[in-house]
């Protein structure tokens, strides 16, 4: 039960070590997998840097990583849906699957949600893990193991544009060109938007988002949100009806309540402090919607399906590739800030082929 | 044409006076209209105390009201949804019917929307209006000329639970118990919620409020949002699914995201302060939706209906009554908050019939 | 584990039998319950009679009984939602918890669900019986248990009237007075609509429904559909904007869509013939929605709040009562039509008690 | 005011002429445009056959023409959102702005619209029209005058997917390779839809669609509605979520109910026969929505924005051009079902240049 199962594990703030954890059998429902590319989130840093996330604390050791791609090695009592070596997505997340929100189709406000990479719950950082069956997706042939470990991020971006109602003939301004900023800006393409206009302190990052198919990106470094709001205006022709905040920057949800057409919508996707202020009058007398987004549901088939249709290429923002070997200079590597998304090959005999 | 046309109008910053107006003719598709009753409502108070409101200042002089009920006197041309001696209740906004709102079936959105009783368009504190005909609703018999004075605060609160999404066994808090917190709270039990929870900080409202069927109020004066979060959950059972955020008070709308259920809507329909503080951090992991709100759009009928069918008394909320001749007297008492609802009755013969 | 359990178990067409069952134990996630009250459905009876239900054969003997409630008498493992002692309603159907519909919100999709009293999953027409916990709803004190089991039926009308997004202010028109018909009307009412009109080809029903609170009920026998969609209009003063189709009479269907407003929508709830023909172009020039209803989902709890706080009143539907023993005798008073609801007591000491 | 305005009219069942019309001026609120590139469409050639469209009798003669564009030469009293030389499409109807239907954002549904080309309404196949200028939409630089004149059935398009809710990641069947079941097929894709499976019995045009883009074409001659219903399953490796039936075809609805997944949207597009029969108890039991469609409301921008943005492109449908002189003519081709869209040039100078 001992056997090779390297893991990475976050013992305290700024402590996290490469050691050895036993191999664990699938129990009912639940299937093994050999894990292939984990990505690194910008929340993993957070927690390692700051020995919490989003108001959890470090109580006991966990295990990191939660955007992983894997192969079923083993299947668990009552397990049909998928076979030994199939290629899945992890979904990371396991409902209750008996609250009123797993039942009502919102699972991830079920209160009891399992999140990997939580306290008290170890992430897929790790070379042989566990996971319910039904939260592992089949990924498609002609999709890698690399672009399947892109499906949690992507995830994210199918349910900040779902919760922004995002469709055909749109015009989308997105705040913050990070990882998910440009995800949600190529899956707004996708969704057949007309344009996107996207924002940013930091030229590096609009120069890529141009590359990428940004119509419009602007550098709101030392600008009035009025300001931005009016200069979104002129490039686009029309207030864009959805903004997606991506950027957790205070100032950026002023901007987008004053920059969002009049009865339309603003999600809240980036995170940062915990309180903003908000231009309640703008918003009430124009009737926005302020949404939130929490992690999402149903979206992995969706993502999987865009990267295998080829409507998202999600290869360029693959930027750097490390072994699980490596995993505390690949960390080294995202804390700076380098690329956008930096993968973790955890299978000793496939590490670096994608 | 200068016939006895006795009207309230506002002058400037605290000078509101009674005076002589000409007597309009109806032009092509509207109506011309004997006011019968109309309301005092709380903007009217500030637009006279501040000389402004909602960021609009008085450049000239206009008449006050736009809460009101009359009797057709004469037809425009080309008038035929409507006769002489017909009944209705204004809706006293009309849009240019041509933009992407107006056709889009949000027109209370619409930019160029000319609102009664705004800088540049005189209200109905008046014997004689004119008005677009499709924006005077014929009243059901059995609706008096007050009730259907009231046909626009109620209008209101169709359009705030509509936002809302209210719908049957739905839990709801209502934040603030003047005119439109109250009117909300018959609107929601209208709609077959199951149980509605009322705030306020005047015990004498909240008091008002228990006997127009609110199923729990609480006075929240010197208490923390959290707090009062989690005594809305214990007397409802569970948080509320849906909250009608209409105090204005700053602190309410953070008691609103930490009282709302997950994946609940807030609905700003107080106003108070042009900017708030948010609990973006909470807001964001639970999913709420934060809905502003203005004015209505296709609310009128709905609103007569529900008085119509006794589904909503309004009696009980119309506490005071004035004649036009008193309208400043009216405004006087308006303005020391006493009542809940002032009607000022314009035409000669009925006054005070209702 | 053969003690006592009489049960009434369908052998095969026209051939029910009262006899002994083994008690069952609680698996994991389930509760052991003793049942008090359960309702007889149009569908049992069919079942019976015909020997099949909705294409489903009977290749086994099958314990019918699907509107129930009961007491928790022990709880497997893993149950903290409920105690012993609890009074419960029974949701007679378990999904997956697995698949895109379970996943989705919509669990009465799911192609693998277990339906209780359906080929190959035994009903509750029993004294003792195990269901998953998580599909027993607390019963509110003030229903009773044979209250309780209406909750049942009333979660029909609840989707039924989900589905056709019934709100306040709506004009309904509802085809067939039957028990589902009638507690549509009762749940639209519920729910705020302005006015209801119900046919029927059956006077004693229509004078019911009347009682009952329609505004208008029509006795549609030897009327054209456009004949009755005339009447309808003329009765509500407009078209009405949902039409509940209850009676599954294949020429109500076409009524329904000649009656209803354009971009209305018409809800499938009866069932009848395989197929019906339906007048298209009228459908199509109009912009109608026309939706199927299959059971229900998260509809137990609106269902017994309605009952709960008074909105609903159901008792006027509970016409005949029996106890297990005398279950037969039950069944061919219900094959003969008598009445609106059959409920069967099926605890010895509490029979009869409500 | 008889100088030179060549006319298309329809005098009554096949008989269809070419005449001289007077030239009229805009009135309040409209523009006079000078017709550049006019459609024909299945209906003109329908009406012009049979003397009756849609149960509509031709009572005295009519122009023919609703798929147009043009440029504006005169401006009416009031116009201020376009200017002499600005390029439009027209969308073809004028509601009446003020009932229920169109404050509600349906306008297409309002009982007073007034459709070009249908009795008592002249089209614009013509050298000089007038029209509402609100109706008259800009044309982005990049779309041609014959492109812009496909904006009309482009809206049938957009109107389709929206009211099936066609987004991101679905999979559609589209019964019917007709220029709508193209058209639709286009924007499916320009939505991000995952894949599209296209029904006809001409192999000629499920080639085209192939070429188009369809992922899957399927002959359905001969062959059985749950044939074709499992044929479609195992190409798109699940049922399609939406079904856009566009071919009017009887036994099409049928296959449309049979193949939908459960829980999705049948569109009814094509119109064919008066009745059909549907399977109701199909349609229940999986909740299936059929929905109907009508023209259009607010889907002139969007269609607009797909051809100037790049996401749709119809030029591969516009396989016939022909001069205003030549109409008789284009009809005749028209009516032997040749090519896909059959385009006629109303402007002297500009004729034929797209």
């Amino acid at each position: 039960m001992v056997d090779n199962n390297l893991t990475l594990v976050l013992h305290g703030k700024g402590d996290l070590r490469l050691e050895e954890k036993p191999v664990l059998e699938p129990a009912y429902g639940e299937v093994q997998l050999q894990m292939r590319q984990v990505g690194i989130c910008g929340s993993d840093v957070h927690f390692w840097v700051e020995g919490e996330i989003g108001g959890y604390h470090l109580d006991s050791p966990v295990a990191l990583g939660h955007e992983g791609s894997a192969v079923v090695s083993k299947l668990g009592p009552g397990v049909t849906t998928l076979k030994v070596g199939d290629r899945v997505a992890v979904e990371p997340a396991t409902p209750c699957r008996m609250c009123a929100f797993c039942k009502g189709g919102r699972y991830n406000l079920c209160p009891l949600v399992k999140g990997l990479a939580m306290p008290g719950c170890d992430g897929h950082l790790t070379r042989t893990f566990v996971m319910a069956a039904d939260f592992c997706h089949k990924v498609p042939d002609n999709v890698s193991d690399g672009e399947a470990a892109m499906a949690e991020p992507m995830a994210v971006s199918v349910q900040a544009t779902n919760r922004g109602g995002v469709k055909m003939g749109d015009s989308i301004l997105i705040c913050g060109a990070g990882p998910i900023g440009l995800l949600c800006m190529l899956t707004c393409k996708a969704r057949g938007v007309d344009s996107v206009c996207i924002t940013d302190i930091d030229d590096r990052r609009l120069n890529f988002a141009r590359e990428l198919g940004a119509d419009h990106a602007i550098n709101v470094r030392g600008k009035t949100p009025q300001g931005i709001a009016t200069e979104v205006e002129d490039l686009l022709g029309d207030k864009p009806n959805v903004t997606l905040e991506c950027s957790g920057a205070p100032p950026s949800l002023t901007t987008a309540v004053y920059a969002t057409r009049s009865g339309g919508v603003v999600v809240l996707v980036g995170m940062g402090a915990t309180t903003k202020e908000l231009p309640t009058a703008e918003a009430s007398f124009r009737e926005l919607d302020i949404r939130g987004t929490f992690r999402y549901a149903n979206c992995f088939q969706p993502a999987l399906k865009l990267m295998s249709s080829g409507q998202v290429n999600v290869k360029p923002l693959m930027t750097h590739q490390f072994r699980l070997e490596e995993a505390l200079q690949a960390f080294e590597i995202a804390k700076k800030g380098e690329g956008i998304k930096i993968l973790i090959s955890c299978d000793k005999e496939t590490q670096a082929r994608d």
